[in-house]
């Protein structure tokens, strides 16, 4: 069993039958420790893709991205949400759907921060429908930037984000995998 | 001079005469080697005094909050700005003025991550007005935590969260303390 599984089911929570909570080390309270090993985990699997930002969206992801530009030596990007769609010349913008709350957002990142040298590692805590990293890597088509590899620590292999980008062809790589609920228990895959 | 506003005068830059923009480096693209020497400095200031947890604010505090967390080798949890106000039995709330939007909106933390066996250290990218800080010290309050330092990067000596804070007798560590402008140039304190 991968480490993260085991973290999961030892200090994560099931809500509502098919909600997993987090929230006491990844996305409120934050345990460092699991972090800086999930960035260890992560520099090995991509060891042999060459890795010069790490890109990734506010707010939870942005723990694990400080933590991995740090075990990767690099630095990291997170993308904004705007609350209003402002179309400034010097910002990429996309829209990302929100699964949750049935609304779209713009997200942007400065064009300063992202360009055709860019060798991408995009990170996320959770992976659901894919909305969020898929507008991410639209801010990095936009770019030039190149998508080199995916990162995320909880994929929801139920829903079809996984699913849609390794079909596409991207590198993904889950830390944990969540196949499905039964009776409250997680079943990971 | 200190190594962090030698960092400001070599990436910052002044806009419209008197706001200080460090998006290269510290808090939309981040390099954590500044944040991971801002922590080393941290730890030396605060070398005589027990810190169990740190506690920030999303978005921008997290990225500092989380290399804090590695250096000191302790958990960290960040405060959540909430859309609505829910009265939520589970949670300490305050309200936090944002200066610039000229509102106010309710911020949050779990009673599971914050109680009275911490010894907190506040850690946050800019401090103005203090509104932030004064927010985050509302919610140790609450739980019976005690706040046993406040680290910032970026005091606005020209406003008067720090004076303020200094006033009621917390131990505030400010990184770069910008003192004024004068002609578009920083003048640090």
């Amino acid at each position: 069993m991968k480490f993260l599984d085991e973290k999961i089911l030892e200090d994560g929570q099931v809500v509502q039958g098919n909600i997993v909570k987090v929230d006491s080390f990844l996305n409120h309270q934050v345990d460092v420790g699991v972090l800086k090993r999930m960035a260890e985990d992560s520099k090995e699997y991509f060891k042999d893709t060459e890795i010069n930002k790490i890109l990734t969206i506010e707010s939870s992801g942005i723990s694990i991205a400080a933590v991995f530009a740090m075990v990767y030596n690099v630095p990291f990007v997170f993308a904004k949400k705007s609350s209003s769609l402002n179309l400034d010349k010097d910002k990429y913008v996309t829209m990302v759907k929100s699964f949750t709350y049935k609304t779209e957002y713009p997200v942007a990142v400065s064009k300063r921060f992202l360009d055709e040298n860019d060798k991408v590692l995009i990170v996320d805590d959770f992976l659901a429908e894919g909305n969020a990293a898929y507008g991410l890597i639209d801010l990095c088509r936009q770019a030039g930037a190149e998508v080199v590899g995916i990162n995320i620590a909880i994929e929801k292999a139920f829903q079809n984000g996984g699913k849609n980008l390794r079909a596409d062809g991207y590198k993904l790589y889950s830390q944990s995998i969540i196949d499905r609920f039964e009776d409250g228990q997680i079943i990971f895959r």
